[in-house]
């Protein structure tokens, strides 16, 4: 099932990379573990020993609730990114879908090249190309209507290689993980690079967020009156990139206080993670290593996607835990079952 | 007590204006009630109902507690805002505290016009002297020093009328309905066209609502690397301003979906207020208006701080909730006990 991607620069990077079909699962162990998925091992551990250590109220790193803060990026941490960030594959498919309406594309790049699923000629449009279909699927519509559209497309779009639901992408150990932080008192967000709006409408029922605790990149919006109804317009506008340098950022204006712990998978999560170890109580800096080329892509310092490099060195030199999807992960996707 | 103040545009609009002294309150009543602050009366009637509605898990109206968002202005909605809104004297405050650092100032306005007392002449540098004094005061410094200048602040500052902390200048009913709403389920969140950064660090203490429920106006950030620590550096620029159009913008940015019950005092609320009522199930939008002269102040239409004259059109025509402070509330500030 591999198919060839070309590079697609700017807001979602895009590489060719394919991969392997995935192999049948171990079982799950039927025990009181809070992380079922998670092989004994450093990572997991540490994630023990940290949540032991918080929530201990009469130990000395004992954190109060309503500062047990969690940020997790989404693409490559919380579901997959490969072989392009899914939002991409939701932009060339609205594409497909707004064509009728629009004649002019038949002629008229970059959607010429989205309509004759022309990647290398897409790529080549660079990141101006890029931006006018961001500007067409993503802006013009009020925000209640891209909602509607994300969900109707969510619902029904399955990924090129696995043929599986978007939404069946998503890594069962981080759901544990979620899961777990929560019930021990954790308010979970999503810090991710990805349009804020496009994740908004599946997050509460995928990850258990809700969308007051979902932070990410967005376009610009304005208030309208129309036939005596206010909307919110969607503008063809960037208003904020939620990545590299923006995550603390980001996660100043939403959160407004520091997180104690904080997961992601490449070099845009470096600032997110430096951010939260910096803070002067105890922190848990996780980044998740994409290891595993056979139940799922194997990635981390050439990918154009995803990179970690910078990430893994300090992560190496600062103590953080690095999770080992082969090693640390005994299932990846609940459908390995 | 009267002292005159005079008109500063821009961000904070200033007027000279006058309190009479508080007047002793009536006696709480010992009651099951849950809003023993609020007269019977048509305004609380509404309150009362609209939660029996939404709460009601076989009646047509029922909201899932996830949906129970409930936004709140602050000034003059959940605390005063007479004779200036506080945040300004805040400002004008820390002019002087800095002064000394800044000799300069003595001959440079609108600076000079703040350490000389001189309203009118700070009033004369319009909008500009204004932001000059926003830039000062609220940039420059991390997040972190800055979150600290406001808690040292907030910790001391006395009201000029009445003396008393501005963080008892917050109305007792209100506090009772957030208690209230909370107590059903609801999530409760300030949008307010003040600074966002300046209300995190109290609002919390002061009305139960944690920081990453706080939605206000902002300005820029940006992440730096200092002797290997990162922190976000405050920039003199105008990020967001979270006023009138700008509020359903920002409950879109930061909540992420509509609210079902918005309070405001002002027509700087009126858009939150029809954003929250134009959403397809129930929804309670209710103005705080100011017309008691001898507890608190009595101000409307006319008024250069909270104006409240379209809001006032509107709520009649839509038959939105009107509080009336005279009338309405028994008690206005805790201390009146």
């Amino acid at each position: 099932m591999r198919k060839p991607y070309s590079l697609v620069a700017a807001l979602w990077l895009a590489v060719a990379l394919g991969c392997a079909a995935p192999t049948p699962p171990p079982a799950a162990e039927s025990t009181a573990d809070p992380l079922p998925s998670w092989n004994d091992g450093t990572a997991k551990q540490s994630i023990l020993e940290f949540v032991a250590r918080v929530t201990d109220a009469g130990g000395p790193d004992f954190v109060p609730a309503a500062e047990r803060i969690a940020v997790f990026d989404n693409d490559g941490t919380l579901w997959s990114e490969q072989p392009m960030y899914f939002q991409l594959f939701f932009a060339l498919e609205r594409v497909r879908a707004m064509a009728p309406e629009h004649p002019e594309w038949a002629t008229l790049q970059p959607f010429k090249a989205v309509l004759d699923n022309d990647m290398q000629t897409l790529a080549a449009t660079g990141e101006h190309g890029l931006l006018e279909i961001v500007a067409a699927t993503h802006a013009g519509m009020t925000t209640d209507e891209f909602a509607a559209i994300v969900s109707d497309w969510i619902a029904t779009a399955t990924h090129p290689t696995t043929g599986r639901p978007y939404t069946e992408m998503v890594y069962q150990p981080m759901l544990e993980l979620l899961a777990y932080l929560r019930a021990n008192g954790f308010k979970t967000f999503i810090v991710s690079g990805g349009g804020i709006e496009f994740m908004r409408p599946w997050t509460e029922a995928v990850y258990g967020i809700p969308p007051e605790q979902v932070v990410g990149s967005s376009i610009k919006t304005v208030f309208e009156m129309r036939d005596d109804r206010p909307v919110l317009v969607r503008l063809p506008e960037i208003d904020f990139i939620d990545d590299k340098d923006g995550k603390p950022v980001g996660i100043n204006s939403h959160i407004g206080r520091r997180p104690i712990a904080a997961f992601g998978n490449s070099d845009g999560d470096l600032q997110m993670l430096q951010w939260t170890a910096a803070g002067d109580g105890p922190s848990l800096c996780l980044y998740v290593h994409h290891t595993d080329g056979e139940r799922e892509w194997a990635y981390d310092r050439e990918s154009h996607i995803g990179r970690l490099d910078a990430g893994l060195d300090e992560a190496g030199e600062r103590g953080w835990t690095v999770a080992d999807m082969k090693n640390d992960w005994k299932r990846i996707f609940a459908f390995e079952e």
